[in-house]
């Protein structure tokens, strides 16, 4: 298998990674600049794309051309480039394709366990926790999990979560996203954190994931590597590899 | 509907849930020594036993004698009994009974999420934490989920949890159930709390249940009374009712 | 001892926690409207007083003016009140009165202990949780808590916790107070969780408590009863009772 | 100031935390076989030792012989040590020695205020989490922190926490350290990770330390650099220079 960006943050873990798995060969690593056709002379069947958005769309279409399967974490696939790939995978058969925002399983199945919990419960949650230098409040996956939380529910035919407030002057109950609230701690020391929590009388469910290290992606890249081979045609998000008999 | 052990501790707790409840109504509410043909008469469709080992097998095989489903949290069915039981519902075809050991959702849930997530991490354990009175460690609980996550490991392929210990004189690594470390801690205060931690490199994912009171339970039954008709034969476990997609 | 209100539910709780105490012998309970010349004919030393606003200034008046010490959870004592008391126990030296908010000792340590370890840290953040029937948010020791940190951040020459945020466009890092971010959850199941989190680099200090039960109350009630007699005057605040070394 | 040890994990972290911090000047480090003479030639005030057992009672006895303070984190000061540089040291009345176990101040405020608490609570036990590469069960600090809470409660007057276990087989209640059970989890992905729970009727104080890198340390490190010149004579444990108001 081959590593696009294996000068970046999450390439070089990834060629780590791969050089310490035992049932894995590294045919080939490339950089910016570096011609993709090293990849078909070295014979990957699997090429990881870890670059950027301007380049993972030709990236990912070079692959497919040349019959090798693509684990995608790069982001800038909006409907249009994924309407142009599935095409593309239409007319190779045979071949597969793994894009996905989060490698790290652990907040996959915090994710999808809070969805499948979501309808069981009167109340729900959710807390995250990220260094003091991130930008953006509430973190995206923590927005996204709200969204799946509330449409659960929604399904469930739950209406919002019981509040009596009456007085919160300074917005201490956080953002409320879909009806679900949603409160960002920022802390020097943490990393990225979340947890997601649900109530029902005298009772507490609590489902969280830590990350302490950006190599906790790499227990999905290697699973999507060993997976996408049989998966052909195109695969969002690595919870369509993990088998939860769902 | 019907609560039979109306005097003891759960069976108070469900004759108030299912009163509070507005879509049932409780026609009748029996206690030791009251003659059973008071569900027939009053015209119960479910039955909710919450009685004793020595009396829960005979009000099951009234019930369902009578064509009334049963939703059963006394514990005392053993694989006899169990077969017995199937047996009279082969002749009984529409309907319903459930045994269930536990009907705190969140912990069915835990418990479902901890065997789930088991083959997708390198490491798992588990802390119960209960109040002091507690005569057994571990809990049964805590015990059967690390059988169940021993159990997905095995599926997976998975060995042992990496564990390098090679000096534990006073025993801190606690309890090895089937190859998982299950800790049990008694604590004044605390009520019944189980943790199930899973660790990758880089990542922990955290399941963890707390149960406040036992009301919590009822969150269960009354879920087990609305869905019981509609599960005809026998179903063991809440879970049975859970639409996970699984 | 004595206690006055006796009908109320704290009243109540602590009527059967100095009948559990084997050092303390219970000499009157008085309720609504019952003489308070009771405790004077029963020979109490210690009152408690567990009553309303509008009652408990007379009731401590008349226990100071009869050599009765006083142990006080009642809320409504405005700076006029607490001057006038304090002129009142300087003409009865060997009278103690405490006045105290709070009386379960683990909320009482949360508060000192995230107090005195603000000034070792670059950030401090306070998520409180609570049953959703509460009114306002955030709670009130929520509240204190954070004003206390600040204080102290103040004193140690800390400015701010560090915050990159640019984006929170639906509010989601909570309220400032103070300049210290305070959250609050609400969730069917709970009762009272206060967390506090310190962090630095490469660590997190986190002092959390929950409340299960009033019946927490208790504990420091009847260490109030135990200790009033030792401290003459007035003291606010259980921790004047709780010997720390400080 | 000078560092001692700049090759090593901990020393190379302290030339680089030294370097960012606005308010010291690093003057010289010195790794393995370096004339001690530099740090003198340099005009060093303070020495921060983070060497080896071997070294570290040489390195100190030369600081102090040339007037200059030291901040200690090596291992390998036993009683025969300590005494000997206690004899220097009272003939070297204005100059200061630090020698400490830990220096995150998280963990040093952790042990701190669960030993204050011990006293308050019916029931307290410890739970420490760490990396499956650890030998040792359960953690040093651990231990240490079993202890101090032990002796403050015998100094309380309290017996054991109350504990109705009547069957273990497995051992899950884990070791017994002076009479407080400590818990210890090995899981991939984590550091080093210890918690102290406390209980109560009704209520719960939870303090839990994360150390999730090793630059934790250099906090404490920091700390002792700035504090040391003005505590004279030898100090044991950073919260020596930790006014906690103690």
């Amino acid at each position: 298998m081959a590593v696009l960006g294996r000068n970046g943050r999450m390439g070089s873990e990834a060629v780590r990674a791969v050089e310490d798995a035992e049932d894995m060969a590294l045919v080939a690593a490339l950089g910016r600049g570096d011609d993709l056709q090293g990849i078909v002379d070295a014979g990957a069947d699997v090429v990881v794309d870890l670059t950027v958005p301007s380049a993972t769309r030709e990236n990912v279409r070079f692959a497919v051309e040349h019959g090798i399967h693509a684990v995608v974490g790069t982001t800038g696939w909006d409907d249009a480039a994924l309407a142009e790939l599935e095409t593309q995978l239409a007319a190779a058969p045979g071949t597969g394709v793994l894009i996905a925002p989060n490698f790290a399983v652990g907040a996959v199945l915090a994710m999808k366990f809070s969805e499948l919990a979501a309808a069981f419960f009167d109340s729900v949650e959710i807390v995250e926790l990220h260094h003091p230098r991130k930008l953006d409040a509430p973190s995206g996956t923590a927005a996204r999990t709200a969204q799946l939380v509330a449409q659960a529910r929604e399904r469930a035919g739950l209406g919002g979560s019981p509040d009596a407030t009456e007085s919160d002057p300074q917005g201490a109950r956080g953002a409320d996203v879909d009806g679900v609230h949603v409160h960002s701690v920022r802390l020097q020391g943490l990393v990225a954190h979340q947890e997601t929590l649900l109530g029902n009388p005298g009772e507490q469910l609590s489902i969280r994931h830590d990350s302490f290290d950006r190599v906790s992606f790499m227990t999905g890249v290697l699973l999507g590597v060993r997976s996408v081979a049989s998966h052909p045609g195109l695969t969002r998000g690595l919870d369509g590899y993990m088998d939860l008999g769902l």
